[in-house]
C-alpha cells in the first residue's frame, strides 16, 4: 500500500524530511508518495545567508538554494509552490491549499503529515510597524523583497533589535553604503552573551561606524502621506530610517496548527516527541509529524523545553523525522544552546547558559572570564579571545561556556559543546586532550584556561 | 617540617610541577624548598616555537620562553642552569649534579624528587649520523645550534623523517631559501595519518618546492675529511647536503632513572600513575614524580600505555604532579592522541586511531572519508577540507578521525577528541549541537558530515 505524505513547507526541514524518508522507504520496502507545498519560490534554502546576499558576498538567491525544486521532483518529491496551507483537518485527513499561481484551492489527503511551516518574524506591536519599507528577514522571499527595496533611493537604515540577524543585517547595509542606526531595549547588544562580552560586539559595531543606541523601547514607527517610513521613534530619540529592519525575534508560524487543535507548548512551538512525532504530553498523535522553527526543542542544560529557530537543528530533525517516517528509527537528543555569529570582524559564540540565565534560575554558580590568544603569544598573527565560563557549585558541572574574540575563536565553542553535551565539569574539561601548536592555540587552550580558573575557584 | 624537593628538567614539566606545588603549598601549609637543575640554558620554553624560529617567523630564542630563570627565582625556585644530574642514589635521597658553569659537582638531598628530563633525537644507526651538521631539534639549545650552524654557506637540507618536526624544519628551512631534500621510509609523509591523507600533504610539500623522497631508507651520511656532512645516501639514491635534520623521532630521556632502577615501560618512559607518582604496577614509589616527554602515558583509546611527547601533555602532567606534590590532590585522566600540525598551508590533525593503526590491532571497523568545505559552499574563502572517521563496528564507538585541509580545517579535531573521550558514537557526534553560521561552517559541520557517513554505513 503506497502511503499519502503531505509536507507543508519545502525548506530546510520538510525537504530534508521528505527526502530521508523516501531513502529510508527505498531500505525498509514501504512505499511513499510525498507532495511538498510551500507558499515562497524556493526549496531548501539558507535563510542564515541573506545578510550575505544583501552585503554582496553572494550573488544572487540561487546561490543560497541546497536543492531546487527541479533537483527535489528528480527524486520523485511533488513540490509545489506558491501554494500555501490555508487548512487542515486531521480527522479527514486532508490539507486544504491554496495555489496562488493558478488562483485555485484543494484538498490533498494524507495518510502522513508533516508541519515544517517554520518560523515568521514578530513585529513590534507600535504604530506604523506594518508601514511600507518596515522588513522582518526569515524566508528567502524576504531577501529578495529587501534588497528590491533597498534598489531605490534608500540612505538610512534603522535595525530594530540587536541580536544575531539585526547585527547581521546591519553590518550588510552598512557594506552596501548605507548609514545604520541599531536601537535595542537591552543595555548592550547580543544579549544571547552576559553585558560584559555584549559590550565588546558594542565597540566592534561602533568601530565599523554603527550607531548604537541601547536600552531604548521603540515606541512608533512614523510614516509619511504615503504610508512609507520616515522614522523610528524611541524613549531614547528619534532616528530618521529609509528602510527599517526588523530584528526583534521570530515566533513559531504555527497558526494552521493551533487551528487544527495540534498541541502547543509555552512559546507557541509545536510539542514533538524526540522520533519529531507531534505529541501531547506521552500522547502521540499518530501520523502527524513535525520538525525546524515551528517546534519546540528539548534543551539538555537547561531541561526544559525551548524554541530554537536554527537551521542546523531544522536539518537535524528534518531527517530523524524522515528516517522514522520511512520506517527507520532515530531519535533527535536536543540541544544545548549552541550559536555563534560575525559582527564586523568579531567573532561571537555561546553554548548552554550564561551567568545572567544561569543566575535568574536561581543557579548557585561561579562565572570567570579569561582573556587569552588565539595561537601562541609568540606567534605571528595571533588574535585575542574572551572566554567566559559559567560552572555549578559545588559539581563544577560546566553550565555555558560564551567566546568573542577575532579570527580563529568562535568554532572552539564546539569544544565547549560537547562537553556540556556529555555533563562535563570544569576540571575535567582542563585536562582533556585538545590539539596544541603554536599556530593553532597556546599550550593550554583558551577554552581550558577559562575552565581550569572556574574549576580553581569552585 | 620544610621539604627539599629537587626537579631535575627546567622546561614546561618540571618547572609547571615547581610552580604549582609551591602555589598548592601555599595553600595547603607545607614548606617545600624547591630545587631546579637544567644541563641547558633556558626554563619553560616552547620547543614546538623552534621551526618558526628557525624560518624567522619569531625574533629570537627569547620569544620562545614563557617564564624566565629569573621569573622563577622571583617566585621562590632555586633554578640551577648549565647544570646537569649525573647521578641518583633513591635510597640515600640525593641527586649528583656537574655544575658545568662553574666546574663542579654536588649532591643535592631531597625529601621528594622530580624527574623531567624530556626526550632526546633518536639517532639513525648508520655511519655518519654524528657528523658535523646533523642536528635533532628536541631544546631550545638545539635550535640556537641549528641556527648558528645555517649562517654558515649552507644551501643544501636534507631533512630525515617526514613526522611533525621534520616537516615543520623542512618547511622553515624552504623559508630561509635553501633547497630542501625529505627522505621517508614510510610510502607517504606523516605517518601519523594514514597514508590517503598523507598523500595531501605530499603535494602540498611538492607545492612549496621540498623534494620528498619516500620509501628510502637513509643507509648512511656522507663525511667530507673533517667530518663535516656532505650527502645522504639512502637506498632511493643519494642527496647531497650542507645540513641535515633529523627527524626520526625522539626517545624518553631516562638513563638517569634506567641507572637508579627506576620501573621503564616497552617505550623506555617512566611508569607513572595518575597522581604522577612513579610506579611500578600497583607499587607506587614514595616521594618519587615524573612527568613530561620522559613518562609513559594512558592512552583512553587503545586503552595502552604509550609515549607521546607533546608540550600540552608536559604542562598539564606537570601540574598535577604539582597539585599532588604540594599536598593537593589532581589526577592526569590519560589521553586520545590528538595533535596537530601546518605543513605548507595545509593544515592537518588527529585523534585517536587511524585506519591502519585500528585494523593493525585487529579491530572490525568501518573507516569513511569525506570531502567538505570549511565555511557554507556559497560563501567567500570557503576553503577545502577532508575528513576521516574511523569507528567500530558493531557498536559505531568512534575511534579516530584525522582531518587535512585549509585555514579554519584544523582545530576542529578537539570537537573529535571530546567525542572519542566520552566515548561517543558516530551517530551521536553527528547529531550533537555543533554551532552553525555561514562564515564558519556548512550546516551540517564537515565531522558530523563524515561522522554521520559513518554511522550511515555501519
Amino acid at each position: 500500500m503506497t502511503e499519502r505524505v503531505v509536507v507543508v513547507g519545502a525548506d530546510a526541514a520538510g525537504m530534508s524530511a521528505a527526502s530521508q524518508a523516501l531513502r529510508t522507504a527505498k531500505r525498509t520496502g514501504r512505499s511513499l508518495d510525498v507532495v511538498a507545498v510551500d507558499r515562497g519560490h524556493w526549496t531548501s534554502y539558507s535563510a542564515c545567508g541573506i545578510p550575505y546576499w544583501v552585503a554582496g558576498d553572494v550573488g544572487g538567491p540561487h546561490e543560497l538554494v541546497a536543492r531546487t525544486p527541479e533537483e527535489h521532483r528528480a527524486n520523485g518529491i511533488d513540490v509545489r509552490l506558491l501554494t500555501e496551507a490555508t487548512n487542515l483537518d486531521l480527522d479527514a485527513g486532508w490539507v486544504e491549499v491554496a495555489d496562488h499561481a493558478a488562483g485555485r484551492r484543494e484538498r490533498l489527503g494524507f495518510d502522513q503529515l508533516v508541519l515544517a511551516t517554520g518560523a515568521a518574524p514578530i513585529r513590534p506591536d507600535v504604530p506604523g510597524a506594518d508601514a511600507t519599507g518596515v522588513f522582518g528577514v526569515q524566508t528567502l522571499d524576504d531577501g529578495g523583497t529587501v534588497i528590491r527595496y533597498l534598489a531605490r533611493d534608500v540612505r538610512r537604515a534603522v535595525v530594530v533589535g540587536a541580536g544575531y540577524i539585526g547585527l547581521e543585517m546591519a553590518e550588510a547595509l552598512v557594506r552596501r553604503g548605507l548609514d545604520v542606526t541599531v536601537v535595542d531595549r537591552a543595555a548592550e547588544p547580543m544579549t544571547t552573551l552576559d553585558p560584559d562580552l555584549g559590550r565588546q560586539v558594542h565597540d566592534a559595531m561602533e568601530g565599523m561606524g554603527i550607531e548604537v543606541v541601547t536600552d531604548a523601547d521603540v515606541e512608533k514607527i512614523e510614516t509619511d502621506g504615503d504610508g512609507v517610513v520616515r522614522a523610528v521613534v524611541t524613549d531614547h530619540g528619534t532616528f530618521a530610517a529609509d528602510v527599517v529592519v526588523l530584528g526583534t525575534g521570530v515566533r513559531p508560524a504555527t497558526e494552521l496548527a493551533r487551528a487544527a487543535g495540534l498541541p502547543l507548548g509555552p512559546t507557541g512551538g509545536l510539542r514533538v516527541d524526540d522520533g519529531m512525532r507531534v505529541a501531547d504530553g506521552d500522547r502521540v498523535l499518530d501520523g502527524v509529524w513535525a520538525a525546524g522553527d515551528c517546534v519546540e526543542t528539548w534543551d539538555r542544560v537547561r531541561r526544559d523545553w525551548v524554541h530554537v529557530p536554527l537551521g542546523t537543528h531544522a536539518n537535524k530533525q528534518g531527517r530523524v523525522l524522515g528516517t522514522n517516517l520511512g520506517g527507520g528509527s532515530e531519535r533527535f537528543p536536543g540541544i544545548v544552546g549552541t550559536a555563534l555569529t560575525k559582527v564586523c570582524d568579531l567573532e561571537v559564540a555561546r553554548t548552554g547558559l550564561t551567568e545572567g540565565e544561569a543566575r535568574t534560575a536561581g543557579m548557585d554558580i561561579v562565572a570567570v572570564t579569561t582573556e587569552s590568544t588565539t595561537r601562541s603569544g609568540y606567534f605571528p598573527g595571533t588574535q585575542p579571545i574572551t572566554v567566559k565560563v559559567v560552572a555549578g557549585r559545588p559539581d563544577g558541572r560546566l553550565l555555558g561556556v560564551q567566546i568573542v574574540g577575532r579570527d580563529g575563536s568562535a568554532k572552539r565553542i564546539d569544544t565547549c559543546a560537547l562537553a556540556l553535551w556529555n555533563e562535563m565539569t570544569a576540571a575535567e574539561l582542563a585536562m582533556t586532550d585538545l590539539a596544541y601548536a603554536p599556530p593553532f592555540s597556546p599550550v593550554w587552550d583558551p577554552v581550558q584556561i577559562a575552565a581550569r580558573r572556574a574549576a580553581d575557584r569552585l
